[in-house]
């Protein structure tokens, strides 16, 4: 087998077999097949597609690319949960604990923010003391006595993926829902857990702005999901706007905690009881997903979700009395007002705009190397519907270094629109595949 | 611009300007845009297409990736003469010095054989003493005094179609018409002729294998030429089968003399007045493309050609006492004859088999740091047609490598198929554009 007659047959719009899909993701990973010919590819694949077996072939190879995760030490049905990407969104550090309160053994691998979206690993670690770094002997035993525990991606997982994406980023072939599928399920399914749960967002905030391209995408993960036999489930969910008020690492965690306690902005509540209830069934703690959701709902009521987080926190070696008192994670040197300059309606907040700002007050990494200030991030005072006056305060804009704060501040107000007529907040949960 | 969205555009199969074909080409050529993009653009542009007017820019943006060859010096319409690649195809030898006879300047510049298909120079070498190196001031003194002057490729033409057609060559990327209109027709328009006169091969031993599609791409190339302020012809000739009986460098001068002395096969011969018919109707020496044609055959019939040939040939350093007898060419030490293993009609002579034969008999180049053997190459000396009887010797292979011409020999014989019907020799001009 030779690469040109690959990129020959899928040039003509031949279906590819699983043996010319492995060659060329052995080849490519291996580095006998150069860049220029995996961009040659991804193009063919991008404009003449790939169908259902041809995706399955090319998640599977790149799953098959690298180390694939043992987590068969942790007791019970492991469950990953994974979201497209989204501003705002904290629901791992919501629901992950309300699963974990109802039996499900959370054993979580996940990264560090990249671009505007924030990361899962940022978040936690600025709680005083709190470490993500632990050998897989204690990752297994610390979900196996508390319940939950949350790592960095640990072993080689995917390479494939990783070098195929940095190509597709600088090619133009990032947008295509068999080539976003592999990437994401090729993952997920090297993880070692045993089922996934997936949140897809959709709307101007996320990847995917249609709802219709939203579900086909869900549609295809869940299909490769338990074509590679594991449970799969996924919600789609609105990101029309950030979620939730606060975006930045020490906020997320803040508004985590107080959405744990019940006093959470209800769009949060409602998406991190949806995702945990999908947990639940996918854990096989419930016979159904509304039963799994009215679970997570007790846990949530009865603050044994806000417990379980606590067990968390500390056995990870963080300050476990920020649950009592949030402010003991600290607060930023300055901070900037966001000014309504009309009065009226809130029309929308973008996510993006928002996310961006966030990332330039100090919460996010511009370029690799930044180091992210935890505390830095924004509070959105006012969202999509809301009434506001001339003058009012929009927003606040958080930062340990107040130039920044202020650039931030003046990126912000861009990603308000404020109309003179109501506009309804967008639906939240626009749909659930595999359930 | 970035080529980000120049990609996304195409990948779209939108049309792309002037503009962003230019910001492609000239970053590539300068290597701003790597080649992962370059692969990127041209799968998109392959699967896309590029209409007439993104050809006619790509042309123009390669043209002016380098120099752009003055020939103002040479008096007289210059007419270039091209073509896409055959096999034992010595018509320059033949066609050059009959128009040249006919007051045509022909200033030719050639390059070496490539693969299975012969280079003029490399044949031209083979003639003690020939020398195609010289000054620019020598080559235009030598067209304006003898008529013909033939050059390896001067200063640095088209680098942008070198790049471009090293990579297309690996990603499958080759044989789509407007690429290769633009690669040839870059050159072609910056070697500094007046005129283009195009032999476009088609058949078994083409590029282009169908009638119809070698219709299209010498229809493009007379447009793009024409649009490039050119007067631009072609010929649609068959490469089903090797033209004429001699393969390789020293045996194709032979052939090329016997052809000038009335002596050729009749295929070789017809193809050779037609394209000096062309040449000398494209210089202006004739008011229509008849008249060049019979213009010719008298060059032919006087040895007005062959007296050119001579000149041309003494002019650039070679013993010109070749022309009366060939023998001093010399003679190679090996050669293996090629049996009839049945008795019929030959029915087809593959010309690609042959070339490769050819090729690796010593009169080509396998790695591009091969010596030539000049003496090396192929006589056939039954083509399709013919009668043969089991034994008879169909076709001779020559060379200095004992083992070379043996392996040769059994390469070719798999070049021929023989039939109990007769098949009828293929057409050998199938069309013409631009007359």
């Amino acid at each position: 087998m030779d690469i040109s007659s690959v990129l020959e047959k899928k040039k003509c719009g031949m279906k590819l077999s699983d043996e010319e899909i492995r060659f060329f993701v052995d080849g490519f990973t291996c580095g006998s097949i150069p860049d220029y010919q995996a961009s040659a590819f991804l193009m063919a694949a991008f404009i003449n597609g790939l169908d259902r077996e041809e995706t399955v072939s090319l998640t599977l190879a790149m799953r098959d690319s690298g180390d694939i995760i043992d987590l068969s030490a942790i007791k019970g049905v492991k469950v990953d949960k994974h979201s497209t990407g989204g501003v705002g969104d904290k629901t791992t550090l919501i629901a992950g604990p309300l699963a974990a309160a109802c039996g499900v053994p959370v054993a979580k691998m996940s990264g560090r923010a990249l671009g505007f979206t924030g990361g899962t690993i940022d978040k936690l670690e600025s709680i005083p003391g709190f470490s993500t770094s632990m050998e897989p002997e204690e990752f297994a035993e610390q979900v196996n006595t508390i319940g939950m525990a949350l790592t960095g991606q640990t072993g080689h997982i995917a390479p494939a993926d990783k070098k195929l994406y940095a190509l597709r980023d600088v090619t133009a072939t990032v947008d295509n829902l068999s080539l976003i599928t592999s990437s994401i399920m090729s993952k997920k399914l090297a993880s070692g857990s045993d089922a996934i749960v997936l949140d897809v967002k959709t709307g101007s905030g996320a990847f995917m702005k249609e709802k219709e391209d939203s579900i086909k995408l869900a549609r295809l993960m869940c299909d490769i999901g338990v074509s590679a036999g594991k449970k799969t489930m996924a919600v789609i969910s609105s990101m029309d706007q950030p979620l939730g008020h606060n975006i930045g690492n020490s906020l997320e965690v803040t508004e985590s905690i107080e959405t744990l306690n019940g006093n959470g902005p209800s769009d949060l509540t409602e998406l991190s009881l949806t995702i945990a209830g999908l947990m639940i069934y996918a854990a096989e703690k419930a016979a159904g997903y509304k039963e799994g959701y009215d679970m997570a709902r007790k846990a949530l009521d009865d603050g044994s979700g806000l417990e379980k987080s606590r067990s968390f926190i500390s056995a990870q070696g963080g300050d476990p009395r920020i649950i009592e008192d949030t402010s003991l994670i600290g607060t930023a040197a300055h901070s900037y007002d966001v000014r309504a300059d009309e009065s009226g309606f809130v029309a929308s907040v973008d996510g993006r705009q928002a996310g961006l700002a966030s990332q330039h007050s100090g919460a996010g990494r511009v370029v690799k190397e930044d180091e992210i200030d935890h505390l830095a991030g924004i509070v959105l005072h006012r969202k999509t519907g809301d009434k506001v006056e001339k003058g009012d305060v929009l927003a606040q804009v958080y930062g340990n270094d107040g130039e920044k704060v202020r650039l931030a501040g003046e990126e912000l107000i861009k990603a308000y629109t404020i109309k003179k007529e109501k506009t309804d907040p967008p639906e939240l949960i626009q749909g659930m595949i595999g359930v």
